[in-house]
């Protein structure tokens, strides 16, 4: 393998997704993996394997591409821009069973409108605020029932969800759970909100990582979201969701040179490689842009990569006095575990896949828009 | 266009490239642009056009992609790793002018034994370290001439090579004018050192965007290398080396959102589409992730990004009251300034280039290694 790759542990990524699926099941809840993490057919057709019922997409792009690979029932989770109504719609008439969302009463318009124009019924969730982390509207308050009214109107409503983006933020056990129950709660009662009016309120889609992973309880909850977990990462760890050798993602470098001196490794997994992901730096545990294990994975304990410029990683052990040259000679392989599997995994164009039985395929993954 | 868009002002990027040309050409010095910040034919197209003699190139499948479109003299500014070799070698023997650097006796002797080996003389800049930034040997010490010697002996000692990258972070006329003249003279000193010893030193590069714009003199240096000048940034605003009406490259982005309580305005920009660069954080003004600018690329003074998600950026009017939905309705176009044009480039696959005329080009952007 040539270096920087991106190299994905299939194993430790089976074992998370059948983890996140039993726990779904345990749940009493289907779950519809959020592909943005990942980009890749091949982590979707494991996840499908594994029980879930659908994907969840943060670009029409994915939705396309995974729904030419046979992926029926997609969920654009972000909010639907008008302009972007041709393009969902194209793939309505494909076949494909693309639900929408749209948190404000301009948007809701806007899809009734086309749809109207258009002669399509698109299927749209009202995207729920269940902890002012960045969209959504309020469970309690008039807006949530004007939009519901202005989508059943045009037989649209599908029913709410929401995202407990905030939950990335903590890192207890006890938080978490509170944290999960809040998304349920609120979301569950956005959905009460417009029952209560009359209306149908079929789906109940909440969802994070972290969130997913803490939940007592989900009920009146139908489906679960969550993207993350399929490879984990250094934040992931933090959060507390995750041990470090469940994280499946991690970036395969060569040591290129040294500064003697300043006991600092040199390697070619710079931030075009490892992203400029820096989301440990606010947690309890920094790991700057990333934690340095041996090619086979065995983490090394205090190196991490402290600086980072386009091709060039500066990786160097804590407060300890190590001979670098002696240690990790020039052209030794080494692995990086990220930040932010995400953000790590969208610089590259394919991943290493490794099997348990050593082979490594190449997995092709998706980018832009 | 659809959005995000990586949009490139060729207007502002052509008269950027010319300023570069010009200072080379009165500091008497060859100017070799590094592509790094691009990685677009075009881009590469306007800067020989006004007179670069070559490329920089950051991982050897710029050095192949740029060759294949008729580039011959390409430097590769990053430590040559013994692995990469047989793909230099494919390199030149198709006719690459391809030259290497290193800073390590174990990486000059990797270079001359395989090329002894091959039958094959490589050309070899020794890198120094100017400024305690990276990697590079000292002008001073028995380390660079030891390497020197070992390299003339495989008939492979080009000159010398070094890169002020702590020239970033500062921001004062002065500072700069200091860190360019320690960037040349160490450099030039390193030189004479090798040529002290009675050996040839043909080639003494130096370069970064800020300090090729704030020598005074290069006296002793032969050529000049820089890249994100071609497009500046918010960083390269902050250092103090551009205005932000040169800033070439943007993000154009539709506004999908509103959080009306606190002034938010979401839009379809998020960390996919800016990067997770950070790079203005500890300057003397945090752009946050962006600068906001209106549609046609007029600065809408107070308005940042100031949180990124993947698919979603949140930008604010700090501390002012602001009816966003009146002032910025749903499906408004915006254009984002970014803190740093490679990290930002790297995200889209392709530009969309406005030129002078209002024509919107498609220009296709080499990722990956």
């Amino acid at each position: 393998m040539e270096t920087p790759t991106a190299l994905l542990d299939v194993t430790r990524m089976q074992r998370n997704i059948l983890r996140m699926q039993q726990r779904a099941d345990d749940l009493g809840v289907s779950l519809r993996p959020h592909v943005k993490t990942h980009k890749c057919a091949e982590v979707v057709a494991a996840q499908i394997a594994a029980g879930a019922t659908g994907i969840t997409v943060s670009t029409l792009k994915e939705a396309e591409y995974f729904f030419d690979l046979g992926i029926r029932d997609v969920l654009y989770a972000v909010a639907m821009a008008p302009h972007k109504l041709p393009q969902a719609l194209a793939l309505r008439r494909q076949g494909c069973a693309l639900t929408l969302i749209t948190d404000s009463l301009a948007g809701a318009r806007a899809i009734v409108e086309f749809g109207a124009l258009q002669g399509e019924v698109f299927a749209v969730l009202i995207e729920i605020d269940c902890d002012g982390h960045r969209s959504g509207v309020k469970p309690q308050g008039p807006l949530l029932l004007e939009i519901a009214r202005l989508l059943y109107g045009g037989g649209m409503l599908a029913g709410v969800l929401t995202h407990a983006g905030e939950s990335y933020g903590l890192d207890t056990p006890e938080a978490l759970r509170a944290i999960a129950e809040q998304e349920r709660a609120r979301c569950v009662a956005a959905a009460e909100v417009i029952r209560g009016a009359g209306l149908p309120c079929l789906q109940v889609s909440v969802g994070s990582t972290p969130t997913a992973l803490s939940a007592v309880s989900l009920e009146g909850v139908t489906e679960l979201r969550a993207g993350v977990y399929a490879f984990f990462d250094l934040v992931m760890h933090n959060v507390g969701v995750c041990r470090i050798d469940e994280l499946a993602l991690s970036v395969l470098t060569t040591v290129i040179g040294h500064q003697v001196e300043k006991g600092w490794i040199i390697t070619d997994a710079g931030w075009m490689a490892m992203s400029r992901d820096r989301g440990t730096q606010s947690q309890k545990r920094d790991f700057g842009y990333g934690q340095v294990c041996t090619e086979g994975g065995e983490v090394i304990e205090g190196l991490l990569v402290g600086s980072a410029n386009q091709e060039h990683g500066v990786a160097w052990f804590d407060g300890v006095a190590v001979d670098v040259v002696e240690r990790f000679p020039l052209g030794t392989r080494l692995r990086v575990l990220p930040n932010h599997a995400c953000a790590t995994g969208t610089q590259f164009g394919s991943y290493g896949a490794l099997l348990e039985n050593g082979e490594v395929q190449v997995w092709e993954r998706l980018r832009g828009w």
